[in-house]
C-alpha cells in the first residue's frame, strides 16, 4: 500500500489482498450529527415515530430530548467504512449482530472503526469475501453501534496468494437479553398512545402476525443521492451516471440503506409504537433498486421477548420486507422453489422495542 | 372502528360515516421544529423575508430570534391531520378562518387536534363534505394556529345512513381587529427597509393595486416529495407513482401546500415587507399541479386595515394567485363566464402584516 | 430609478446605466446560517473535510466548533448580490481577489454590500461590463469574505450615454502573506491524519503535481434548484423551465456555484487535508452545466507558500478544473490552439491551506 500512496494521493480503496484477519481500520472522517441532519432525514423518508419526532414527547418519557433515528446513525457509521471496505466491492452480501448500544443526540460526533474478522477467496480467484465488525463511537468514546457486514471485494491481482480462509461464526439472531442499552429507563405511563398514532403495545402483537404497511414511496435520483451524500457515502455506483450508463444496469444504483430507511418509515403504519430498532439480526438486499421504483413494505412478527430487568419495554423480532412496483398486500417473499419472488428487494430481520 | 382495529393494525383512515359533529380528534405525532426544518424550507422555496431570514434582523425589531415561517407551521399542523381527516378524501375543498396566534421558534414542538364542525352527505350518497376546525398548539399548550378546512370524503358504504346536514357558517374574512397576535410589539424604527429588500411600507399599497411577482419556479418530483414528507403528510397521491399511474392523472399530485409556499416565496418580489401572514381568509386549489409545471404568482390588494392598539404594523388583505405554465404578467384569474382561466391553480385570500 | 419604483413594486434589477463607479449597494436580506444549512450543504455535495465535518475534530485543533464550509459562505453572500448586480446579466465573467477573512459558525448572520469599482460599455452599445467588490459581513460587522466579480449587464436603452470606462487593476493572485485570517492558531499536533482521511501534509505536495479526483457526481434539477434557493439566489435561468425552454439552451442552467461546490467536494479524494479555501485568485465558468451532466474534477499544484508568522499551516495554490461527461484522468484543460477542451466547465485558481 505504501508504494501506491507515493504514486497517487487519491484513495484507490482496498482490494481483497489488502485485508488481513485482525487488522483494524480507523475510518475517516468523524461527523457531528445535528438537528439539520435530522430534518433532512425526515424530508427524505417521512418517519413519524413520536419519540424521534418530538422533544416534548421524548422528554416526558425520560429522554433528555429526541434521540437521532437509529438508521441515520447506522448510515453515517456505514458511510465512513465505504472508502476503506467497499470501494472495490462487487456486492454487499449481508449484515449480522447489529446492535444499537447508546442513544445518539444532535450535537454528538460519530466516528467508526472496523476489524477484519473473516476472509475467504472465491473459487474464481478474482475476488473474495471480507467480513468486518464495525464499531461506531461517539465523542466520548462510547460505542453507539456495532455490526458485522460482509462484502465481496475484487482482488487487485487474481494471481495473488490468498490467506487461509477464516469464516466467522455469527449469531443467528442477537440475544434479546442484551437489547435495549440505547434506551434510558422510560416512564411508560407518560407514553401517550393517541399522540403516538396507534394503541398497540408490545403485548398486542402475536408471533406469525403479518402487517401490510399499505403506503408506498416512489424514489427519485435527487432523493437517494442527497441521502447517500448526507451519510458521506462515496460509493460511485450511486452517483455517476456517465460511468453507470456503460455498466450492467445502465443507471445509478440506489444505496441499499435508502431502501432500509424507506421501509422502516413506511412500517409506522402498523408498527407506530415500535419506536426503536434495538438490533438487526440479519439483512439482505435481495435485488437492486433504481430511481422511479415504488417501494412498499410489510412485516411479520417472528418472536417476542422480555428485556431482563425492564418492565417498560418489550422486544419484537420482526421480518421487514420491502418490495418494489407491486403491492405488499399479499406479503410477497419466496416462491414455491424457495427463491425470492419477483419484486422483493429487501429482507431484514430486526429486534424492535415497544412500550409494554 | 373497534372492529376494524382488531383486524389490522394499519390505519385505514376515517370514512364519511366515521365523523360526527362535535367529535374531537387528537392527531399524531407531535413534531419539534428545528433550524434544520427552516433550512430545508429555505432550500425548497427560497423565501427571503428578512424577519424569518435573519436572527439579527428579527432581534433588532423585538423578536427573541427569527420566527419560523408561518407556512411551515401551517403545513406541519396540516400534515398531522391527514391520517385522521383526509386519507380517504376525494378533494380538499377549501380553507377559512385561519389565524396565526403565537410565534413559533426553532425548538418548539407542535401538536394538532381537530373538531368536526360540519357534515353534509353528497347527493350521490357515495361521499360527503366534512368541515373541521384544526388547532395547532406548542409544547406549552398555547394555540399557535387555528383554521377551518373542508374536504370531500368517501363513504365506506354508500348505503350507510348519513347524519342530518350541519353546514357551519364561516366568516367571509377574518376580522382584522383580531390579527397580529403572533407578532410581538415591534420597534419599527429599527426595521431597515434597505436590508429587507424594498422601501414599501403598509401605507404604500393601495386597494386595487395588482402586483406581478415576475419570478417563477419549475417544480420537481423530488422537491415536492421532500417537502411533503418534511411535514409528515402521508397522503398517498403525492408519493406513489405505481398507483397513481393507474389513476386519473397518471402521475403524482403535488401537495397543494407546496404551491402555496412557492407562491408566497415568489411574492417577496413586490411584497418584500409583508413579512407575516396573519390570517388566511379563504383559499382554493383551483387545479392540480404536477412535477414539471412552472409556477408564477401575482397579488391584488383587496383591503387595508389598522390593527387596534398597534402603531407598528398595518394589515393588507391580498389575493394571492398562482398560475402554471403561463406568465402572470396579465393577472390571469377568471374569464368572462366567471370560470377560472386556464392555468390558474391557486386562489388565496390573505391578511398580511407590514411595518407602517 | 425613483421613477420606475413608482410604477411597480417589483425589482426590475439594475441595468448597465444604473451603475456608477464608487456606488455602494447594500444587499437584502441578511441571513442567519444554521446547522440546518450545513446539513443540507452536506446532502447536496457530500463534503468530507474533517474540520468542517466534526465539531470534536475542529475543537481539538483550536476552533470553538466546526466552521461553516467556505463555499457555503461564498454562495450565501453571492446570492444576496444577484437582485442588485446580475438580474439583467448576460454572463458572469470572472472572479478575483477573493479572500476569506474570518471564520463563520452556525448562528452567525451574513449580510453583503458591493461597491462598483469598474464600468466599460461594450462596443455593440447594448451592454457593458460591471466590476464590483463585494464584502460579506457577520452580525458584528466583521468582514468574513471579500471578492471582486465582473459581469456583463444589459443596457436598458442602447442609446443611453455610457460613462468613461474604468477598468480596475486586479491582482493576478492574492498575496499569500495575507492568507489565513479565517483560521485561528491551530494545534497541528492534534490533527489526526488518519481520521482526516489521508496522510498528506502541505509539504507532501509539489508544484506541477496533478491529481485526478476520480469520483464524479451526476447533477439533478432538484439538487441544483434546492442549492440555489438555499443561497436565496434568485437568478431566473436556474428555476424557470417555462421561460428557458424558449431560450438558447432550452433548459435550466445550473448555477455556477453548484459546480464549484461539487468540484471542491470531489477534490477531497487527493486533497483531504486542504481543509480551508483561503482565497480564490481567479475563476471562470468555461461552459454551462445542466441537469443530467456528470461532473468530474482534477487539480494541479501551481505554487506553495509559507504563511508569515504561522508554523501550523502552509498554503498551496491549486488550479481546480471541473469537466463534464468525460473522465478527468487525462487532466483535460486546453487544446493545442489554447482553447478550452470540450467538456471543461470550470477553471478555478485557489489558495488552499493545509497542516504542515
Amino acid at each position: 500500500m505504501t508504494e501506491r500512496k507515493t504514486n497517487t494521493k487519491t484513495n484507490p480503496g482496498n482490494f481483497f489482498e489488502d485485508f488481513a484477519v485482525g487488522q483494524v481500520l480507523e475510518h475517516a472522517a468523524p461527523r457531528t450529527i445535528t438537528s439539520g441532519d435530522v430534518a433532512l432525514y425526515t424530508g427524505l423518508y417521512g418517519p413519524r415515530f413520536a419519540v424521534q419526532s418530538s422533544d416534548a414527547f421524548a422528554g416526558r418519557l425520560g429522554y433528555p430530548r429526541s434521540p437521532v433515528d437509529d438508521l441515520l446513525v447506522f448510515h453515517v457509521v456505514f458511510g465512513k467504512t465505504v472508502p476503506d471496505i467497499s470501494l472495490n466491492a462487487i456486492a454487499n452480501l449481508g449484515y449480522a449482530e447489529c446492535r444499537f448500544l447508546a442513544p445518539v443526540y444532535p450535537g454528538d460526533t460519530l466516528s467508526a472503526a472496523s476489524e477484519v474478522i473473516g476472509l475467504r477467496e472465491n473459487s474464481n480467484r478474482t475476488s473474495g469475501v471480507v467480513w468486518v465488525r464495525t464499531t461506531g463511537r461517539n465523542q466520548h468514546g462510547e460505542t453507539v453501534l456495532q455490526y458485522v457486514r460482509w462484502v465481496m471485494v475484487r482482488k487487485r491481482d487474481a494471481a495473488a496468494k490468498a490467506p487461509d480462509p477464516v469464516v466467522p461464526k455469527l449469531a443467528e439472531r442477537v440475544d434479546p437479553a442484551t437489547l435495549g442499552k440505547a434506551v434510558p429507563p422510560l416512564d411508560v405511563s407518560a407514553y401517550d398512545f393517541k399522540l403516538a398514532g396507534a394503541p398497540h403495545r408490545w403485548g398486542d402483537y402475536a408471533v406469525g402476525e403479518k402487517i401490510d404497511h399499505v403506503d408506498a414511496m416512489t424514489l427519485e435520483e435527487a432523493e437517494h443521492q442527497v441521502a447517500t451524500r448526507l451519510y458521506q457515502n462515496t460509493a460511485k455506483v450511486h452517483f455517476n451516471l456517465h460511468e453507470q450508463a456503460q455498466g450492467q444496469f445502465k443507471r445509478r444504483l440506489v444505496y441499499g440503506g435508502v431502501v432500509i430507511s424507506l421501509a422502516r418509515a413506511l412500517s409506522f403504519n402498523g408498527l407506530a409504537n415500535a419506536f426503536h430498532i434495538a438490533a438487526v439480526n440479519g439483512g439482505r438486499h435481495v435485488a437492486p433498486c433504481f430511481a422511479g421504483d415504488t417501494v412498499y413494505a410489510w412485516s411479520e412478527v417472528l418472536e417476542t421477548a422480555d428485556l431482563p430487568g425492564r418492565s417498560d419495554l418489550g422486544a419484537l423480532r420482526a421480518r421487514l420486507v420491502a418490495v418494489k412496483n407491486r403491492s405488499s398486500a399479499d406479503f410477497p417473499l419466496r416462491n414455491a422453489k424457495g427463491d425470492y419472488e419477483e419484486g422483493v428487494i429487501l429482507d431484514l430481520d430486526l429486534w424492535l422495542l415497544l412500550p409494554r
